[in-house]
């Protein structure tokens, strides 16, 4: 499968990773992630230049890594430091080491050309840093199916009144169209259910008596980035061109890694600008996001086995439904070639 | 791999299938199969057209079916209804429906050409319209192997001796020859083991004293229904030419279902003439047999193993005993010519 | 894969094969082994020839095998001697027999050309039938990874001070330089490590008070059975050019099975010339031994993953280490370059 190289990937929680070697696996590279003593995360390949064996399953000595076979040594930015048993370190001997940086309490990775690696550029929320939120830190699910139909998914508002009837779907908007526009290589779709009843999770925090105004606004940055910034508010009060803040509002942030053709983990997170700091309230809602992810995780994996049994050829319907994932492919595809394509001449080489 | 495809095969008992949804596979295709609320079985290709979701994770609607990821909706036919978000239904969007006909309990699909499917022409057996007989119904039997390789077992009495010594079968019989014809798309292998001792299971009913003449008439209906009529009597009281009726006769039916090349349900039950309506000697019928075929199903998915390996190219013994197998093959593969050959010119277009 | 198969090839320990059918695979030869009633090993093909069912599914009858389908039946010698429902047995209906010879307390099989089997050339080691020698067998140890890596990690001293630390390596000797040769089809690799620490499994036996000499001599006998003669004595004792039966000596011996490209069966034992007849020794050092094995197994079968990723065409880093499995790859390059070479013009002929 072909993928976006230089971009950073969210490979991990940041709490997952501490000074002990763990295997993380991104656009089908395995790395052997670690934090040093001083507190900064490594990612080296997992492969021995030697024999094969996976670096993580080696020991730390300080901050460099020891094959668990020979002993062979590499230093954090994967240089071969000893080798045992002869004086000479042939330059060969090395495994690459990948660009690294934290954010929103990820840890994210460069795959592509490391000079090309700017540590500013990593995906931000504001609202992760402003103290009148709240973020909660899911899990990181895997889904046996491709990355590109999960970002489908998650760009995707129509699903939502068949899939997760039970919690955060409802059938009032079944058949409310959806709007959809590209800013950059940013993909919205969005749209207002106007003036019905609350779906079961926001009924369940009991604020609205009656009917409500809600909205659902899915950010796909590509190529796997999404940001579903859902919300309820009175009838009337804020309406699609008003300042949603105003209302309730839920971001559910699925932080997407391609494992490779096949495999994908979603490592997702909610934030939120009411109940501060209430822990009950965000376990009580990362238990409905994990039944609804879970939910999804089952029709993915089932679509999966279907186009692996298919083939690309069987053709399918394309539906209205479809033209934000049409449009978020585009961006993809752009990206990719971009990235293959030979680089212009040099104009100022005379 | 290679089927015949217009014919009524098997695919479930009458029992499963009900008001809700529920997945079988015939000659590799998967169904979507549900009863209506007036009792009819629906079968419609498992896959919705959109994003190849299987129709069977989606919900009835009275006697439509609606995907479970974006509310498209089919009636009975196979034709969309509806599409959720959007008013114009393309008529690319629909899935196709298979003719069904229940007959023995069972629920009969036929995968090829809608036109040609003749439901009276469905496999009937008379005995069990007869209330002197006695019928029950066994197991939904998987087995990984091909069903070509389970109907060679079907028609083949001399396995009998070697494979089911501790239920169905005897020593006794080891030498005695098979008698083997063919009528229509029939195949009949038969003997008769005179003047031995019954096997242990008619032993165990207690009704002879002493020796017994016992018989084995396998009869296969091409492609893959197997009535194996079995049965003792005194010796000498009725004889290969006698009314067979007059002694103890069980049959024991195999409606086979072909689910891929290496995956093959055998849907089982019995008939008896004796003991009418005695739910004890039904249950211990059932109990033998199920042994007896979980005996076959060992040694037939460790061939399908073992062919895999050695692949179609290995040279195999040919032994008198597989007169009827052979006669057998002859059939499904004509049948199958048949299907593909393409039609005669019409001789009135001039 | 290819293989040498003009070798006896170790397949079972001699006590697991009794008068009964079981299954063994040596160079993805599927073998039916039984014991005659005269003690014999017999080792047939394991697949009927009439519809590829397993001989080893089937049933003695005395010295001859009946194949558990239709009754065929096969001498010793893999000769058909019966088929039930017909006279002739055709030439065609026989199965291939295999030379066998036990030794060591294993039974070995030459899976080549039987004319040139020499059962007087079978492997052995004198101190196998020496008095003051203790023998115990470990178990076989099934690991899903090719011989040749797993040979390859039996001819090198060096890893042992990196997976075995908790057993029977030790830091000390990480840094000491190997030496290899080759006599015949024997490689052998070896080092001293003069004045150290005893390795754990040998200072829980308390025979030593401070540092001792401790050798490892590595013999690889191509293909694939491995002999480590390790041992201990006090400081200057004996030496490298001493005679080591003087000091502590253990052989850890492995009888290698090539099962097929990803399995591999190892027969490990370990044979003493202290504490003769100890059974607890003999038990506390084949526990050691298992925690060790366990420890490569984890390793190679995480290697044979890799590579199966990565391919044949990953350049790999080569160490000073590798020198003994260079040698090694080349003595089997050898042999099975000898096996396939066209035979020399008689030059007698005329």
């Amino acid at each position: 499968m072909e993928y976006v190289r230089n971009t950073w990937y969210p490979v991990a929680f940041s709490s997952d990773i501490t000074h002990s070697l763990t295997r993380r696996t991104v656009v089908e590279q395995h790395l052997a992630l670690y934090r040093t003593r001083a507190n900064e995360v490594v990612a080296l390949e997992d492969l021995c230049p030697h024999r094969l064996l996976p670096l993580s399953m080696g020991r730390l000595l300080d901050d460099a890594v020891q094959c668990g076979y020979h002993g062979m040594t590499f230093d954090r930015s994967g240089k071969c430091i000893r080798i045992p048993g002869q004086q000479v370190v042939p330059p060969s001997a090395r495994v690459k080491a990948f660009p690294v940086v934290e954010n929103l309490g990820l840890v994210w990775v460069w795959p592509g050309d490391p000079a090309r690696a700017d540590k500013t550029k990593v995906f931000d929320l504001p609202q992760y840093h402003d103290p009148g939120w709240t973020t909660t830190h899911g899990d990181a699910l895997h889904i046996r199916a491709s990355y590109l139909s999960i970002c489908d998914n998650l760009i995707d508002p129509s699903h939502v009144s068949f899939v997760h009837l039970s919690t955060i779907g409802s059938s009032a908007s079944e058949d409310v169209p959806v709007k959809t526009e590209q800013r950059g290589n940013t993909v919205l779709a969005w749209r207002w259910i106007l003036d019905a009843p609350p779906v079961p999770v926001v009924a369940k925090l009991g604020r609205f008596k009656g009917n409500v105004d809600r909205w659902h606004y899915y950010y796909l940055h590509a190529p796997s980035v999404a940001v579903i910034d859902f919300g309820s508010s009175e009838p009337g009060a804020i309406g699609p061109d008003g300042d949603r803040s105003r209302g309730m509002q839920l971001f559910s942030c699925h932080f997407i890694t391609p494992v490779d053709g096949h495999n994908t983990v979603d490592h997702w997170m909610h934030m939120r600008n009411f109940a501060p700091g209430d822990r009950a309230m965000s376990e009580s809602i990362k238990a409905e996001f994990r039944v609804a992810f879970s939910e999804d995780k089952t029709i993915l994996e089932a679509i999966q086995h279907e186009e692996d049994r298919h083939g690309v050829n069987r053709r399918k319907v394309k539906l209205a439904l479809d033209a934000s994932a049409v449009r978020l492919h585009r961006v993809i595809e752009q990206l990719i070639a971009e990235e293959t394509r030979p680089l212009p001449t040099n104009i100022h080489s005379t």
